[in-house]
């Protein structure tokens, strides 16, 4: 049953790393038809259960749920995500809290692969027909998970809070939390299912603290491996790490060895919840705009020259002997050449929860970078950008979060297993 | 150029009327190649300005903005859909009016056609990579626009305010506005781009007065034409009016010849925010949701048996005696056998904006119902409801209004010209 991928060879989804997605599948669909190169559209089959036979390309994708590192991270954004903290019931200390991770890993893995939970409760049904839609679930703690499980001596010492930064305004209701999900996938109902079914089993557990609503384009929308767009219309994402990169893995992952050791092969995530000034900016001229970030909006080349692609020449004068990347722009001040090499991988999504009591979208970006170290990721870059960054005049970071999310689960396993059993 | 559609013959979209998508694009592409019986994939071709050459199947599909009637009413419901509602400004009057809906019009067209808005203000560059995307731009008029405009006279006898039903719990700050816009399309930041344009046009004439966003299922996530489900898992759609059916114009649309004149071509809509209990829903045992709808969950069919296009047999008893679809089932109470002929088209998003405060789910249904006349569509049906559905307990109505659709524009016609010219 091949079918044809609907567009280029390189597939539709926007560009990022998707080795892990289609190894990922080979693997978990053992010798079915594996379109390659066409990434996002492999043909996983049915694997225990029996998912629908006659899904649609979109539908049909899965990333695996097993592997070294959680799923979520090196995949590409989904269409739609959902982010969730929640804070555990004051009677849940340690022993109901690995209990929780054990039904989340299960209930996370059978969405994954397109079936139905085995809940509690009967399932919604709400995923009916669609597959798994590239459904991905990332599981995280946040630093006062371990004062209320006895766990402080396992705690990171990276989920030191978050310095503040000058230009923060949070909403602490909004910000932190226990326990963290990120769900990602490419079908709003397949989302939204994994979304609740996952709130069922936390019931007397824990209780939703914050939850986010977020997107990018959808898959189909643009051919070929396109970086994503952010409500700005700037093109988003062309600097991160490559999964290609060397030290990628080395950037992005805690190193097996690593201290604390249950977080070999997990990755920190820092979450900000970053308002746009849309109004302000929707009025600033186009020429201003590109100043602000130091790249081309309509093709997202550098203002140094080139395409997308084309490194940043942070040196390039124009003929006037100004510097063609402004002093303050966004990707001078946030690069890792001026940052002591501090890098982190940024899977973003948009949000837009309609308009605000002043008149003002209530949009921008749920910013998510992910990275073996906040302290030579996040931290030192915001810390700049803070001080120096055109865009922060267009910009409100309005909620933050850490989390620590472990390494991904080896068969038999539950994410966090080696923390809450170690 | 020709591309493989990426699944079936029938197409990814879900079920719906596609007919005049399809001879619509036809129309506007002119001689370029058309996927028939590939209902949403059909290859528009670029028109005036450029479009981006390189986009994929979801990217390129093209909704015709002229037309008889206007867009976004008979097409299937796009993935992402943006509905907004203003009251003009205290200075601003017919000639304002008159000028705005110019505006507007000419913005709507140029983006379904995939074009940059040749606005007042420069693009914000959202859209840019991503095509039409099958966009669609509905434009209406509330009851209270035409007495700020002195059009009272011209005022539909179809706008007299919606009765009161006892279950109503609605907001008056998030229900009817003097102006309407549906946006509709399958990449969220397409209709996002579109939001923006044509709220900027409206800036000094008219302002915000609610906005309210709602999704579908992605195309691509099921195979072939499926009716969408909604987030209790049912589905919704089913037993729609069909375009092939023989009185379906006469019941969604305004006739030549009817009253007011300036209406022929037009509809009603009517929109209510409906927001679903679902903890208590999902704590339901699935028998019980079916008895509740009459229909099965899995695949929609009626329980008087047959599959989920077999029409629903309402006097067939089981054997124990009982009707197979309960007295007061959802679906029967609804029927139009029940209702003295009453239909409408149902046309809807689903909607989740995140927990309330008392820890529920704001999530539900944007139900919007098309028809030539809504003492003859939606009213009486929903007294019915109002007072026998079993579905009253897991649902509540929190936001409604009513707007007066008028007919497409043609070419160099502007949406409501008839009206604020006539
Ligand atoms: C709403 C807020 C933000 C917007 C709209 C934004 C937008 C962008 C854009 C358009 C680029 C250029 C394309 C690319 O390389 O991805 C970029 C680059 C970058 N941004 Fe941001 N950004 C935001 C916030 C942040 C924050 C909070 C950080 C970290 C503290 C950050 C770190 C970076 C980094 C490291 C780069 C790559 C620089 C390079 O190596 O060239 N950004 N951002
Ligand atoms: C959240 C609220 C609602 C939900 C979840 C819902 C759900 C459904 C479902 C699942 C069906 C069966 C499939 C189909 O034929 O489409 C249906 C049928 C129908 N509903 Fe609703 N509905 C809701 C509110 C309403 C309202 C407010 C009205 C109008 C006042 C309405 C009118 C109808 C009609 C006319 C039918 C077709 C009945 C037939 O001819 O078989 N519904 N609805």
């Amino acid at each position: 049953m091949t079918k044809h991928h609907p567009d280029t060879p390189s597939g539709e989804r926007p560009t990022g790393p998707s080795r892990r997605r289609l190894l990922g599948t080979a693997g978990a669909a053992g010798a079915a038809g594996l379109v390659l190169g066409a990434a996002g559209g492999a043909l996983g089959t049915a694997a225990a259960t029996e998912p629908p036979t006659d899904l649609a390309t979109v539908g049909r994708s899965r990333v695996p749920f097993h592997g070294a590192h959680q799923p979520g991270i090196v995949e590409p954004a989904q269409a739609h995500g959902h982010l969730i903290a929640f804070d555990l019931a004051a009677d849940a200390g340690r022993k109901e809290a690995a209990a929780l991770l054990r039904r989340w890993s299960r209930t996370a893995e059978a969405l994954m692969a397109g079936e139905t939970p085995s809940s509690r409760l009967h399932d919604t049904g709400i995923a009916l027909d669609a597959g798994p839609s590239s459904l991905t679930v990332t599981f995280g703690f946040g630093r006062s998970f371990f004062g209320r499980t006895g766990l402080v001596a396992h705690r990171p010492a990276a989920l030191e809070p978050l310095p503040p930064f000058s230009s923060d305004a949070l909403d602490p209701r909004r910000s932190d939390g226990d326990l963290w999900i990120q769900i990602g996938a490419d079908d709003a109902l397949v989302a939204f299912h994994a979304l609740r079914a996952l709130q069922r089993e936390a019931d007397g557990t824990a209780r939703v603290r914050w939850q986010m609503n977020g997107f990018n384009r959808s898959p189909g929308a643009t051919a070929g491996p396109r970086t994503p767009r952010n409500l700005m219309g700037q093109i988003d994402g062309t600097n991160n790490p490559k999964e290609t990169d060397e030290d990628f893995e080395r950037r992005v992952f805690v190193p097996a060895g690593g201290d604390p050791a249950w977080m070999a092969g997990g990755s920190y995530a820092v979450l900000r919840r970053i308002r746009m000034l849309l109004d302000d900016w929707e009025r600033t001229p186009l020429a201003e705009q590109e100043k602000v970030l130091g790249r081309r909006k309509s093709d997202g080349a550098p203002l140094s020259g080139g395409s997308e692609t084309t490194p940043v020449d942070l040196e390039k004068r124009n003929a006037d002997g100004d510097l063609a990347i402004a002093a303050d722009a966004h990707v001078r001040v946030s690069a890792p050449e001026t940052n002591g090499g501090a890098a982190m991988l940024r899977r973003s999504f948009s949000y837009h929860d309609g308009f605000r009591d002043d008149g003002a979208p209530d949009a921008g970006l749920l910013f998510i970078a992910w990275q073996a170290d906040p302290l030579k990721g996040f931290v030192p870059v915001q810390r700049k950008l803070d001080r120096g960054d055109a865009l922060s005049r267009f910009i409100r970071h309005e909620a933050s979060a850490l989390f620590a999310v472990p390494g991904g689960a080896g068969e038999g396993e539950y994410v966090g297993q080696r923390l809450l059993e170690g």
